[in-house]
Order: structure tokens, then C-alpha cells, then sequence
């Protein structure tokens, strides 16, 4: 079995040295969150995903959920539930969220930490709880006072959970397609009927209650995504006085069998006339919707930072072990039978590939978070706009890259173990079969890549990425003078105006042919994830110089950096080409004429 | 579950237009393997491939071969050994063998598309005949008379089939390591003791017996690889008349529990003092394992087209079938609720990346198996040497490109059918499962890459890169003429220039360090692979153009090559920096702080 050790060394180097989290914190008036209290929060987290969800995650794989037919209950597999009553004892599921609600008010940033470790311990566990949070913030925003004060505290305290019942069996993008319908009741509440396919946690034994918010169309709703509302519909149904009463016209239909999260639970849920109740506007769920979506995407972002942490861990620790012929510039441990396989220029490239795209995943994420900190807490209206247009462009980056390379890391991962990384019980091959779910749900890569490209740079004249390549040229100007940068800050400086002039390229072609947004879409979105990275990279040597970190460590920084920009940054190569080439050797072909 | 229709225009495409295999059979004196016989060969085979093992595929995955412990025997899945019945009885096991060994006779090349037939319906099940032909090739040209006489016909008829024992716990890639030993027996044989692991094919019931070459040191065995002798150790005796005699002293121990292949059975083999006979001179077995192990290669890489393909196909299905969103350009299909997704520019450049890599690779294995069949019936001892050289330079460009884009292709199919694709009943997931081993068995990919690098082009000044250049520059003077093909030679040109200026830059360095072989091998395999296939589009355009196939034909082969030139062909510019960066990066930290 595949093992993690939660890595507090760099979290703490990111949160502190990179991000300088204590004197924003103190900013954002979250004084509770001190230096002391974030390293015991990260402490404490760890111990739970190193010594309670990790051991878990094998046997998750191995026995899955059980769905009974005749009660159409769920069981999640053995330990699942206890685990789940020590995460709300420990007061995990509210770690972020305002005391008043029952949670513990510390700032949003630090449950990235905490949900990075139980990702990487238990990617199937970490699905119960994952969606509690887009509930909290749908009903938070759009939600009537008493549907707050009756829902919020339970789920935040983690004493129910929360579900997105969006997708149907023949629409899933596409949700403007939808069948599933309400029907007004005499007391205001509405009748829910419908079939949701792909449910996360749609029916469990972990909790007495689960609320599911559904999109369905009113009577009287417009074509369309614009007729869509949105519903909160629990198992069991909720008076306006916060009264738990009778089941609720709802059950799981059947669950899925999946390539891998097999601990997880995804359910068809059918809705037969259930009582459920309008959050916020008719014919707006869609907006509501987005606001869950958006959580749900950097929360699925995360898994693939998890996923591919605990990957390295053990393909690194085998491949420390592993002898297996000789260095090609000879012996390297002549008393062993034969070298061990890190000492192979190939075996590197591939763990040094996942080394610097995790790391420097972990600090696109953890700016992201920062960024909700500044939008929610900032005294300055300017500052939480900028930081709530910066996060919303750096939202489909996060969430596609993260999860498109954790499936490449979890590959090479497996890939050092050889053959050995087929075999089941190594557990690499089943951190790759779990990771190919997190490129699918919460939209697929392409979905990431057109809201990229789409709303989030045609549609805004590219305020995101102006932003960001603004605070690029600061951070590369405050270097000028730093010799131990120049080798980053040049090609830095190189690829951020290649990007935007890519951008402007696409947007000019776009004009006239709008196709030319969709066929620049994936391309665009990892040229801009590698081009972020290589940002955060160079901002990760300049914070390790400047702290107060051993040499191994400034190294380890500095040597992974260059790997970074000598190995991986070329990938933008191809990218802006692939840019460049433009929309015609996509489409000239005639459907008919694929086969 | 996915289905599967063998590719037979393309496949006739490729060997009678491209390759123009009718004028070379002739010419190596196939008089029988006329364009009728080949046909009926090619129909025959896909249905075969399409009605009797497609249907078996998703069955062996979910039932998986069960191995008794009490009587170490292993059951194959439900229909597996009907199945193989009519295989032996259709005489496919020895369509390509020649006829006094019981075989049809004909070309190699022509159990190329079989083979790939094979895979595509049903890769497990393809994986019991496999190794067969690794054991007929190292019997045939190291083997004994009377080994010959006593082994070839029933392997070749499928009355028995053979395996590779190579592999033991601790050792895979560097084979000097392995403990089992041979001790000479009065009669002339060898008693063989020793742990084999993932031995496919190692026990199951499909035949009466299994023939199994085991690597073992004889007791004056040098140390290191130079130590290794080959003995052929059947599952029941066999005498020197060729009597089957009793149980040999060698049994199955256990059967790994794998990502995918669950049809396919890979068993640990316990040798307690089996009899084993020496296949050529001792202390040479790793020259038998070689000869085995370049037909298991490019075995393997044909399983990467055969799941290419079958990925294409029902990607291709459904992407013609899901109707979600319209397209940006606006409604395509306005009678319809959506239009189907296979009009949004992001998915035809999944599907085109598919259909360019596979219908290229097809070519880039034929035209080895034809390089195959030139090398043993050429008149010209020239031609033959000529031949032999390119296949031994093809061989790991084959294998490795092969199975990697069958990953990536699986994994790009797979997205096509957005969250469905992570469902089992949809099939798609087996076939990302399935993939997953061929990157890996057969040696890795990093093994492939430095045999390219190092063995057939460090070693042997670039023989094969010299051969293969100048046949795509006597391909690119004959087009030189032709406007219709201009736009693919000059960067065709421009790409094996490069090709090979990076050969020379990677050999110089190499000559100071011989860490630039490794790592460089990596991107040099892959920059390798890309412009193999430019050549076999530019040649693919060229021989559509020249040829009776229809409008509609002609336009699919030139629109998917400026596709492969426009989308794919560019990755080789982060090949080729990749290269260039050299070792530095790779080498540069010490293992030590890796983590």
C-alpha cells in the first residue's frame, strides 16, 4: 500500500515565506491566526490524514460502498463512518467558517492545508464532506434567513452533509437542457420530481440528514438555462423551525461502478413529488449554482495537489530502494549490488516533474485562497474586487492543471515502480484510478478551458490576466537587482508578454470567427498554468533565499526551479504554437469524414 | 461496454496503397499471398476479432482468471477457452509461420493487422498466443534439431503455448541480478530452481501444455549479465522423441491482482528443481532473450494501436451521439435540442489527436513488419542487413510511442464521454486500464528510450536514423514536383535536419558525459516518433492522392495529416528544447533532497 506523510515543511514555506500569510492575516483582522495556531492547525491535520484517513484509503478501494436495493441505503465502507465522527469532534468540517455558524472563524486560506492532506490520505473519504461547502455557500448567498438559520449550522458543524444534484442522465454541461421540475405546494415549499444521475454523496450512513441542493425548472420557466431554480431538498424534511421531520419523497436509485473513488458514493437520485424549497430568485439557479460550482472547483483542484503529493512520496521513497543496474557514469554505490534507480537521469526527469509541478501547484492554490480572504475581509473595495476578478480567472487554471497533472504525475509515479506499479497492492495504480475522475467532475478540462478563454478572458477584455501579469512585472522589477534571479526573471518576463500577445492573437481571430475561442481553449489554459507556475517558481527562490531555511532547502528550490524552467516551461512551445494554428485544422474535416 | 469493428479500409489502405505490399510480396517470393488471399485473410481475421473476442472483453475484466491454491491451476475466464479453440482451429496461430512447421506460410506482415484485430477486441485474451511467437523465434534461431522438432509445430499449431520467464522479485530491467540457478543432470538436462514473477501466461487452461524459457546461471556463471543462459522448461516433460511425459517440477504460486489485463493472467512461477534443457551456448541467454524479447516489442506496441483504434471508435460514437450545447458558431443542428458534441473544436482535437497517432502508428508498425520480411527472404544479403538495421532502430520508437499515445489516447476518449467515461458500463475505463501496462512491460518506456539512444543510435553511429533519413529524403525528391504535397515536405524536411542535428549535439555531449544518453533519451524517442509519423502522413497524403479511393477518402487523409502537422507535429519543439537543455537539470540535486 501506498503510504503519505502530510508535507509540513512546504506547506508552512508557502504559507509564510512565499505568501507572507501572517502579515495578511493580521490585516484581514483574523488576529486569532497567529503563527502558533496555523502550525497547530497544519499539526493537528496532518496526524488526522496521516494516522486516521490514510490507513483508510486502501481499504476503501478494495471493499467500496454497498447499496441495499430493497431499503436503498448506503453503506460507505468500514471505518468511513468513524472517521467521519472524529473529523467533526476535531471541529474539521467548520475549520473556515464563522463562529456564529458553529465553525471556528480562521481564514478560508487555511482550509486548503487541511483539505490537501485528506485528498491525499483519502480521495473517496474527502468526497462526504467536499460538497457540504458549496451548500454552505449557495445557502449563504442566495439562501432566505430562515433556510440559513434552519440549514447552515448542521452542515457546517458537520452534523448533515450537502449535495449538488445537477446533472441529468442527458445533460451534464449542458444544463439548460434539464427535465426535473417543481411544482408549486399550497404551504410555499415546492414539489420536486426528477431523476439526477452522478450524485456525490448523494445517500450514505454518515450523517442523520443530507441536503441536497437540486436545479429544477418551475412551471412556468423560461427555455433554456434561464429557466433553471435552484431547490434545497433534505432526506429528511426540514420545518421552517428547524424541526427534523418525516423522509422526504426522495431515494437512491442505484450507484455507480467506477474506475476508481470506489470508497466514494455516486449515486442516481430520484425525486418523486419531494418537498423542497426555492433558494433564492425563480429562474436564477443558475447563478446560484456557479457560486457551489466555483468552491467545488478548487475544492477538486485540490485532490489533484493530493493525489499528486502522495504519488511522489512513494514513487520517490521506491525509487531510493530500488536497485536496479548501474549509474551510466559508473557505479555510484559500488558496495550495493547495484544503484539504486534515482540515480538514472530518466527516473529524475520524472520525479522532478512531479516534484515542481506539485509544489508549485500547492502555491497557485494557496493564492487563490488568499485571494477569498482578501475578497471577503479587505477593507478596501477596490482590493476585494481585484482579488475576486483574479481568483475567478485563476479558478479554471487551479482547477484544470491541478487535475490534468495529477493524472501525469500519478503516471510517472506509477511508472518508477515498473511493473511493479500494476500490481494492486503497491497502491500506486489506484491513485491513478482515482485521480481520473478529477479532469471529469465539476466540468471536464475542455469546460475549464472555454470559461478560461471564454467568460473569463474574451468576455472581460482579459481583466484576470491583466491582473495577474501586473503583479508578474512588479514582483520581476523588485528582482532587478538580484543576481540570484536574473536566470527566472528573464524568460519570466519573455513568457508573460508572450502571453499576452497570444491572448490578444486569439481574441483578434475570435472577431471574426468564433470558433477560434473553443479551438484556442485547452492550449490557452495550460500555456497559462505553465507560464503561473514559472511565476510562482521564481517567487519560491526568492523567498527561499530570503528566509531563514537550512541550504538543503534553498537548493532543493533553487536546483528545481531551473529543472522547471529548462524542462517543463517548454511545454508553452507547443502550446503557443498549437495557439497559433488557429481554428482550421480543427474544423476544416466534415464530421462524416472522422471514420 | 465499447464495441469494436476492425478498420479494414484503413488497414488496405495502408498495405496495398502506402507500403505497396503486393509488389514486395512478389518480389520476396509470397506468390500465395495474392491481394485475394489477403483480403480474405484481413475479412476472415475481423471477423474473428469483431464477433467471437470483442464480445469476451468486458467479461474478462469483470470475472478476471481465478487460481485454485490447493492445485495451483488457473481458470481463464468464461468463453476464453472456446474462444482460443477456434483460434487454433482457424489456424491463425500459425498464419505467418512456415508450412513444414505447420504454419500458412505467410508474410510476416500479414499477422500485423491480425495481431492488431486481436488487441482491439480483446487485449487480455490477445495475451495468451502472444508469447508464443517470443518462444518459436528464440527455439528457431537458438534452439537445438531436436528442440526444433520437439517444441516448434505445437507452439506454432497453438497445442501449446510458451512464455518469458525473466523477471524475479528484485530484478527486472537489470537481469545480471537474478538468482535462479541451473544444475547440470546426468542426462543432459538441467534442474532449474528459482522465483519468477509476472509471468503472463505462466499457468492457465487453455492448452495441454505450456512452454515455458526461463533465464537461469548454470553453476560457473560469471556474475552480471554475461552469466545468463536461456533453458526451455515445459509444464509437462517432453522427451527428445517428443513424448509428453509427467508433471515437471515447476507450478504456479500465486496470481497478481492487477489495475487491468484481468483476463490476462501474470503469475509468480515457482521452479523447484525443474527440468530444464540449454537453448544455445551457455552464458549467452541474453542473446535469445533479446531475439524474444524485439517480437514481444513490437507485440506490444500493436497493443497500443489495437486500443487506440477501439478507443477512436467508440469516442467517435459518442461524440456523434451526445447532443449538448450548440455550437459557438451557432445551432448546427437547429431541429435538435443541442447539437451533438462532436461539433465543439476541443473535442475534435481529441478526436483528431486519436485518429492522426493511431492510423500514423499503423504505418510505422507495417512498414517495420515489411522491414521484418525483407530481412529474412531478400535475395540481397545488402537489403537484408539494410532491412534489419532499420526494424532493430523502429523497434523501440514503435513500442514506446506506441503505448504511450494508446494512453493518452484512451485517456482523450475516455474525456470525450465527460463523467460517463469513469462508468464501467460504458467500457471506456477498461481500456485506460488496459493501457496502463504496455508502457510498462516488455521493459518501460525509459528502457525503450535508452535502447534508442544508446544501443541502436549512440552505438552504432546513428545506422538507423542515417537509413530512415535517407528514405524520407528519397520520398521528399520524388514529391518535389507535386504542389498538392508542398505544404507537408518542407517542414517534413526541416524536422529530420533537426532530427538529426540534435543526434549529433546529444553524441558530442555524450562523448564528456555519459549522462547525456539518459538524459536526453526520453524526448529523443518522442521527437523520434513525431516526425516518423510526419513521414507517414506526407506519405499517406501522397498515396491517397494516388490512388482510386474516393473524394471523400482522400480529403479525410489530407485534412487529419495537416491536422498532425498543424497539432501534433509541434511538440516536437519541447522535444527538442528538452534535449538541448542536457543533463544539468536532471543531475543537478542530490538525491538526498528530493524529499
Amino acid at each position: 500500500m501506498s503510504s503519505y506523510s502530510a508535507p509540513l515543511a512546504d506547506l508552512r514555506f508557502a504559507l509564510y515565506d512565499v505568501l507572507g500569510v501572517e502579515a495578511l492575516f493580521s490585516r484581514l483582522g483574523h488576529a486569532e491566526a497567529s503563527r502558533d495556531i496555523v502550525d497547530a492547525v497544519l499539526e493537528e491535520a496532518a496526524r488526522f490524514a496521516g494516522t486516521v484517513l490514510a490507513p483508510l484509503n486502501g481499504v476503501g478501494d478494495e471493499i467500496g460502498c454497498a447499496f441495499d436495493k430493497a431499503t436503498h441505503e448506503v453503506t460507505t465502507p468500514p471505518g468511513f463512518k468513524q472517521a467521519y465522527e472524529q473529523f467533526v469532534e476535531g471541529g474539521w468540517t467548520g475549520l473556515t467558517a464563522a463562529p456564529e455558524l458553529g465553525g471556528q472563524g480562521l481564514p478560508h486560506t487555511l482550509g486548503i492545508p487541511l483539505n490537501e492532506m485528506v485528498n491525499a490520505a483519502n480521495l473517496a473519504w474527502g468526497n462526504f464532506p467536499l460538497l457540504s461547502h458549496g451548500a454552505v455557500e449557495a445557502l449563504k448567498q442566495h439562501g432566505e434567513a430562515w433556510q440559513q438559520e434552519v440549514f447552515l449550522k448542521p452542515l457546517i458543524e458537520g452534523r448533515w452533509t450537502g449535495t449538488m444534484c445537477l446533472t441529468e442522465p442527458h445533460c451534464g454541461t449542458d444544463l439548460g437542457l434539464l427535465k426535473t421540475r417543481a411544482e408549486p405546494n399550497a404551504d410555499g415549499s415546492y414539489a420536486i420530481t426528477g431523476t439526477k444521475i452522478f450524485i456525490t454523496a448523494g445517500e450514505h450512513d454518515l450523517t442523520d440528514n443530507i441536503v441536497h441542493l437540486v436545479l429544477a425548472k418551475l412551471p412556468d420557466a423560461p427555455p433554456g438555462a434561464k429557466g433553471i431554480s435552484l431547490f434545497v431538498t433534505p432526506k429528511f424534511k426540514v420545518g421552517r423551525d428547524g424541526a427534523v421531520g418525516e423522509r422526504n419523497a426522495l431515494h437512491c436509485g442505484s450507484i455507480e461502478h467506477k474506475m476508481g473513488i470506489k470508497g466514494s458514493v455516486t449515486c442516481v437520485m430520484n425525486f418523486d413529488g419531494a418537498q423542497g424549497w426555492l433558494v433564492g430568485q425563480p429562474h436564477k439557479g443558475l447563478q446560484a449554482m456557479f457560486t457551489m460550482m466555483n468552491t467545488a472547483r478548487l475544492g477538486v483542484g485540490l485532490q489533484g495537489i493530493g493525489l499528486s503529493e502522495r504519488a511522489y512520496q512513494n514513487a520517490l521513497r521506491y525509487a531510493r530502494e530500488r536497485l536496479q543496474s548501474r549509474s551510466l557514469a559508473g557505479a555510484r554505490f559500488p558496495d550495493k549490488p547495484a544503484d539504486p534507480i534515482v540515480v538514472q537521469p530518466d527516473v529524475r526527469r520524472m520525479l522532478l516533474t512531479i516534484k515542481s509541478l506539485t509544489e508549485g501547484s500547492r502555491l497557485l492554490a494557496l493564492h487563490a485562497a488568499t485571494l477569498i480572504d482578501v475578497a471577503h475581509r479587505s477593507q478596501d473595495p477596490a482590493e476585494r474586487e481585484r482579488a475576486d476578478t483574479l481568483v475567478s480567472f485563476l479558478t479554471p487554471i487551479s482547477k484544470a492543471c491541478q487535475t490534468e497533472w495529477a493524472i501525469e504525475n500519478t503516471y510517472h509515479a506509477l511508472q518508477c515502480f515498473g511493473g511493479h506499479g500494476y500490481i494492486r497492492e503497491h497502491g500506486m495504480e489506484q491513485l491513478a484510478r482515482d485521480a481520473r475522475i478529477t479532469t471529469l467532475y465539476e466540468g471536464t478540462t475542455g469546460i475549464q478551458a472555454l470559461d478560461l478563454m471564454g467568460r473569463k478572458t474574451a468576455s472581460t477584455q482579459a481583466a484576470g490576466l491583466k491582473l495577474f501579469l501586473a503583479e508578474v512585472e512588479e514582483f520581476a522589477r523588485a528582482c532587478e537587482g538580484d543576481a540570484a534571479l536574473a536566470e527566472f526573471i528573464k524568460p519570466l518576463r519573455d513568457k508573460a508578454s508572450e502571453w499576452a500577445m497570444l491572448t490578444r492573437d486569439v481574441l483578434e481571430r475570435a472577431a471574426k470567427d468564433p470558433e477560434e475561442i473553443g479551438a484556442a481553449s485547452y492550449d490557452y489554459l495550460f500555456y497559462s498554468g505553465y507560464v503561473v507556475l514559472a511565476y510562482w517558481w521564481a517567487r519560491s527562490v526568492a523567498a527561499a533565499n530570503a528566509s531563514a531555511h537550512d541550504e538543503g532547502f534553498k537548493r532543493a528550490k533553487l536546483e528545481t526551479a531551473r529543472f522547471y524552467y529548462a524542462r517543463i516551461l517548454p511545454r508553452t512551445l507547443t502550446h503557443a504554437a498549437n495557439i497559433r494554428a488557429g481554428a482550421k485544422p480543427l474544423m476544416a474535416l466534415d464530421e462524416a469524414l472522422f471514420g
